[in-house]
């Protein structure tokens, strides 16, 4: 059994929630391996199998594939709501845990209504908790996605040519990722010329490549559910003197936090590092994004490497370190990588190389 | 001023809201014309201009392309809550319409515990009627969705081969979308085959496509933030007489359902059309999933023409017809094309050959 689902079986009893009810899709698959494209409901007990709810076109797909869960069909003329009523009125669930952070307004109404015996509990905190530190499987799987994305990034540099549209090279990107086994791309791949590049998530548009251009190149690739995410920033052509100065900041910013992060530290004191280097050249106020984030199966997850983070650097963790300048009328410069905290400190798990010309 | 805009503020008066907050960057996107990559709140006013809160790092870009809201932003140091209060305080709000269907639990019991002041009110329909019915503006840019689509079928043909894996060619499918403009995949790219075919969404896998293999092909794309989504099922080498015989039903249920759409039908009775001619043969147990859905900056939204479906068939609405059927041991045969309704009936939006022949 994925020790994953017997940590959180362990969670709800200290809790004291006599179920949890799973319904964030990318949740399900992490704790019994099951990727439903429309809807599915985990339910978990402390003390029992999981019971997987799923809709009856996914019904002989989840049989075949999970093996740590009852698997339950929900007919195409029954309601989910009553499919889960009966299930739960069947194991006398009182106090049930739930996703606060995923589930909708209008779910969480018709099934309180629906369910008037319950007595809800947010849950998210857990499995947010759980999620946040990787086992080695998920771990190789985030490297293979990172090792993808290099790819990706080396095709948007011998595809990057003048006259050419950050959208064309956002395809070629795509699509040499997409031939090395990725099977999405996690976020919009960003391909950001010129003043675009002043934009700190400005996607990829009709923009053609002109010399002299700072080009922001932010991509991921998915790998058995797992995402990378990381960020180039290069010149096409010369760059200026003010890139060169800006650029190296921005680098000296990005190495000094890689190398801050250790077990126990606290997030915002990675962010303080990199909000001093700046500062002192004037860039504070430059620099408006978050200094990192988690990845794992969700692009964005826990840790969170921020000012108001309350977040603690814990061993086997994954973020995103990505200090980033964007000055209006010059441009902007981010450089991320993808780094795993280990005893021995962070590791770049994204692999390319730190340089402004191409 | 956008017509839909003034349409909904007529709404919100209607129903004696004193404002409406729009949190689902989506529909921001189109009361305003802005797509935030982060979060963006749009507070529309019965009477007056709405306003437009977004980040600091999205301030520029909205200030620039945002003509009918006042844009406020939302400094680095300032939590959302505070900001969304601040300003509904400041307008004396009480009545507050919210989409219930995409808020989260948390912001929901967040929000309103930190503007007591508040009454909310669901409002999630008002936007979903509005935005069923497309301007002639939409229905252009969907049209150029479903001409990117069927450059991706048929790179799909052209690139099929026997050994060549489901995700080497939905990534020749995706590539040649992205060549054409398409901004990303509004859904995965399902390329299924042999056994794979019996599961109605199995997206593409490493599987191999082998002689005789019936192959569902389902793709979309997106032109300025507007979906398209279709499907052709071929048979990779001669097909066999039980592969005709079904493909040849599933496509009679295909077009009499087309045939049977005008306004002020009720989505279920089309569905009722397929249902019997597929019911005639015996496959009616193999038909598990919904006949269509609206199409639009959403590949899936209203109308919903399924068995439970209350939607009223109306003018301008574009959704899929997509009759399919699953066959455990045999395969699966689906097609789908996406439909304009018109007084002269449905029109295909989506132009491809019905051959289950390559």
């Amino acid at each position: 059994m994925n020790g994953k689902l017997s940590e959180f079986q362990k969670k709800i009893e200290e809790n004291e929630f006599s179920a949890f009810l799973i319904s964030n899709v990318t949740n399900v698959y992490y704790f019994v391996n099951f990727l439903s494209h429309s809807y599915a409901y985990l339910i978990v007990y402390p003390d029992e199998s999981p019971m997987l709810l799923v809709p009856e076109l996914e019904y002989e797909d989840a049989l075949n594939s999970v093996k740590t869960a009852e698997i339950v069909k929900i007919d195409r003329n029954t309601e989910v709501l009553d499919a889960l009523k009966v299930v739960l009125e069947d194991k006398q669930i009182n106090e049930l845990g739930f996703e606060e952070d995923s589930m909708t307004v209008k779910f969480y109404f018709d099934f309180t209504e629906k369910c008037e015996f319950l007595q809800m509990k947010k849950g998210s905190a857990l499995i947010e908790e759980l999620r946040m530190t990787k086992i080695p499987q998920e771990i190789e799987k985030i490297r293979k996605a990172c090792q993808i994305a290099e790819i990706g990034f080396s095709t948007a540099i011998n595809s990057m040519d003048e006259g050419k549209t950050e959208i064309e090279i956002a395809a070629e990107v795509e699509y040499a990722m997409r031939k090395e086994g990725s099977e999405a791309t996690p976020f919009d791949t960003i391909i950001a010329s010129g003043y675009r590049s002043a934009y700190p998530h400005g996607t990829s548009s009709h923009k053609k490549i002109e010399r002299g251009d700072l080009i922001i190149i932010d991509l991921g690739a998915k790998y058995e559910g797992y995402c990378s995410d990381m960020t180039r920033t290069v010149v096409f052509g010369e760059p200026t003197q003010k890139q060169l100065d800006v650029y190296r900041n921005v680098l000296k910013a990005h190495h000094e936090a890689i190398k801050g992060c250790s077990i126990g530290k606290k997030a915002v004191e990675i962010e303080e590092i990199t909000r001093e280097i700046l500062s002192k050249e004037g860039y504070n106020e430059y620099f408006v994004h978050s200094l990192g984030h988690g990845v794992g199966l969700d692009v964005h997850e826990a840790p969170h490497i921020a000012k108001n983070s309350q977040d603690i650097l814990q061993e086997n963790t994954v973020f995103t370190i990505e200090p980033g300048v964007y000055i209006p009328g010059f441009g902007g410069i981010r450089i991320e990588d993808v780094v795993l905290l280990t005893k021995q400190g962070a590791k770049c798990l994204t692999k390319a190389d730190y340089s402004i010309k191409m």
